[in-house]
């Protein structure tokens, strides 16, 4: 490793994801705007709240480009939750229309405003106060504190680095807590900036010590030992103790393989620093012939069962399609085709893809179908139903009897359309199957190609696989 | 079960293999001759033998139609075994020669003679004198004793029940303690209808209560519990006490499966009485266009390895088929090729042919390899290694990098040809394998089946596999 090399990527990336100054400028006009007219209008209702911008905006670790500000209305405790839900909302909307800015109402843990301005997305969410260590009522009521907290430990240095980390997370595939990516959230991101002081610090840290399962991060040292917080937290592949709330892991959203992709990635970027690692590659576009001659170079098979997007959260989406991807993966292994690799594609909206690579798609007509010792009770019940239909046997092989028998699923299409609602998928995503489900085998993936350019970037990564940042 | 049924098809098979007085005649004539010049020769040398007829023959429990007599030359204890042997072989073609009988030199645990007279062959072996429970100088020595014992248990009913069961173990296919067999030899047989008091009894018993490692039978009370003789020979499937050698397990050569098809084939007798235990089924000539759709109706494969046949003994060389059966069974599942069944065929004297069923004979160009853990050290040479050469990645799954890699064997045929020396054959067929080995895969083993009938109704069986004692 050359750290001087290091220093000068970091160093132009840095400059690259630090907002210009009319980026700052047009951001915060924006954000002062809804939060003044809010607080004007809560006032003027004779309700006391504070408003205030919270999330990157606030810290000031958004990254150039983004367009997404978070405001929250923080209700005082002599408000009940559902009554400063309701006003929270409902005064939103009054502003926003009145303003005549569009605006969605969505879906967290509890309801907030989207409200669209311009280029940028202004959530407005309404929260209880509390106080550091104190039980949230809602899941919102922790951000003014991770805001107050951040801001109170990151020098100018530092947030330059949490913009490099959440940029070299992004590039690498492993930014954001969502079900979808069950990686590193941006208040994670803060957090490991200010344990480690530095971003080089703490990749260097990561890809020399971190195991998965051992690293314990306390900022507060909420916990006698580290022994101490990872067994509060012993399934959890990552741990770090939120600073505002010493019984909550910010890191329990982290996968075992978005772990294991910071540390390999952040060894590679050590080893050889490039700007690959920031910015990513663009994927040449793929035209659907070349897939075509992907498909063909492999003699492994690609399996795509298509149904229509339940309506529901992309949280819960998500978490239904990789329950499905494992429920799916199980039956095609249980009738012995192996499934060599999963991965699912939805617009969020219309679509989802659940992809197989498995190694055959069709077995033999026959299978060896072991039966009872030869001593038991349930040999004669055996030889009577087989002695007659076993297409081989029955003979003897060891202390059983066995037979080759038809097998009942010779090919996967027929296995998953006989077999697929008898096994744990999602609610929604078993539902949706029953609407309408299409089954694609090899060249027929090009049929989803030909519909959707999205999922056929999806298709060449599947196929592919090798990630963009790895070096050639 | 019909008990009287049972005794009918009984009767009828005893009727069957009780020689008739015209061949105890010719049997006698043959045996008394041998057993009287022997005698006179060695007389007139002035060694002093006893020369005597032993086996089945001796102890009237042979089958109608038997053409083999055993004549044991026991020698006193002055002489020494070498000497013994030696003189045994010396006289014995002396006297063949003078009297015109052809004869050869064959080996089991020492040499002995093969006398042909007419339809006969006798065998003339040199042994020397022990007592019950003395330790034998050759393999042979106890056979006198046996002989002796046995004839002191059985009665006519005895004898023809003897008669009865060995006819049903050749039927059923499990008659022989020689390596090809694995099964229950002639003396074992005996003692068995001897233990139970008939045929029918021991059968009963069998199907009721027979286990693998279970049965202990100790005719003389040697030891003091069956759970000691058990432990005496606690890997061998049935423990039958040697009563003249406490020291022998009489049925060490039973497999498990010829075990285990003795009590199914009971059960089935007991249930239905049916000549076709005792008779077996002539198969009915099959021609090599019969075997070919046999083939065809089936999916999965056949892979015929065919050599020359070592000049070893049956029991060396069908010990080391077991073996080589064994081995290559091992590589092939090894190389992902699932072997469902295999056998072997051979003629023993110039052609073995090593027979496999497999569920594929091609794989995919591809397989899956799973690297080391991203944080080991290995995980920077596993990159160097396949960045550049990986078909599909490096990703990460789970914890470790993965590559699809070009598998090194994706057809049966290459594996064989690469791999199939460094696997533990038995030596001879190692050797013979090197100086000629032919792949036969499906279609391809009707070449074979044009050669050989006796390979064809082999491979018959193989394909078919169910007993033809089986009732339908």
């Amino acid at each position: 490793m050359c750290s001087g090399e290091l220093e000068k990527v970091l160093n132009e990336v840095a400059r690259l994801v630090t907002p210009s100054p009319d980026e700052y400028r047009e951001v915060w006009s924006t954000a002062s705007q809804v939060v003044d007219v809010l607080s004007e209008e809560f006032k003027r209702r004779g309700i006391d709240v504070r408003v205030e911008v919270e999330g990157s905006i606030a810290k000031d670790t958004w990254l150039s480009g983004d367009r997404d500000i978070d405001i929250f209305i923080v209700f005082p405790r002599n408000y009940s939750v559902e009554e400063a839900i309701r006003l929270g909302l409902e005064v939103s909307k009054d502003v926003a229309t009145s303003r005549g800015w569009s605006w969605i109402e969505k879906y967290a843990d509890h309801p907030y405003l989207r409200i669209s301005i311009g280029e940028y997305e202004v959530d407005v969410v309404p929260c209880m106060e509390i106080k550091p260590n104190e039980k949230p009522l809602t899941a919102a009521d922790r951000t003014p504190l991770h805001t107050q907290y951040v801001r109170s430990k990151l020098s100018d240095d530092l947030r330059r680095d949490v913009r490099i980390l959440k940029k070299f997370m992004k590039t690498i595939g492993v930014y954001g807590a969502e079900i979808k990516v069950r990686g590193f959230s941006g208040y994670l991101c803060e957090l490991l900036v200010i344990a480690y002081g530095g971003f080089t610090k703490l990749i260097e840290d990561a890809s020399k010590n971190w195991r998965p399962y051992r690293v314990v991060i306390d900022l507060e040292h909420y916990y006698p030992s580290a022994i101490e917080a990872r067994r509060a937290f012993k399934n959890d592949v990552l741990v770090v103790i939120d600073p505002v709330d010493r019984s909550r892991n910010v890191a329990a959203a982290v996968s075992l393989e978005k772990f294991c992709t910071f540390i390999a990635a952040s060894k590679l970027l050590l080893e050889k620093p490039s700007l690959n690692f920031f910015f990513p590659q663009e994927v040449s576009e793929v035209t659907v012939n070349r897939i075509a001659d992907l498909l063909r170079e492999r003699d492994v098979h690609i399996v795509a069962i298509e149904t229509k997007a339940p309506k529901v959260s992309p949280d819960v989406l998500w978490g239904q399609i990789e329950r499905s991807l494992r429920a799916v993966s199980k039956l095609l292994n249980n009738y012995g085709f192996t499934v060599l690799y999963s991965s699912a594609w939805s617009d969020e909206e219309t679509t989802v893809v659940l992809v197989f690579e498995v190694e055959q798609i069709q077995k033999p007509r026959l299978e060896k179908h072991l039966g009872p010792p030869v001593y038991s009770d349930e040999s004669r019940k055996f030889l009577e139903k087989w002695i007659s239909r076993a297409v081989v046997g029955p003979y003897i092989e060891g202390n059983r009897w066995v037979v080759y028998r038809e097998r009942k699923f010779s090919d996967v299409r027929t296995l998953l359309r006989s077999k697929i609602f008898e096994i744990g998928l999602g609610k929604y995503i078993a539902e949706a199957l029953r609407e309408c489900m299409s089954i694609y085998i090899d060249d027929e993936v090009l049929d989803l190609c030909r519909r959707s350019k999205d999922f056929t970037k999806f298709l060449v990564k599947f196929l592919r696989r090798a990630p963009p940042w790895l070096p050639k």
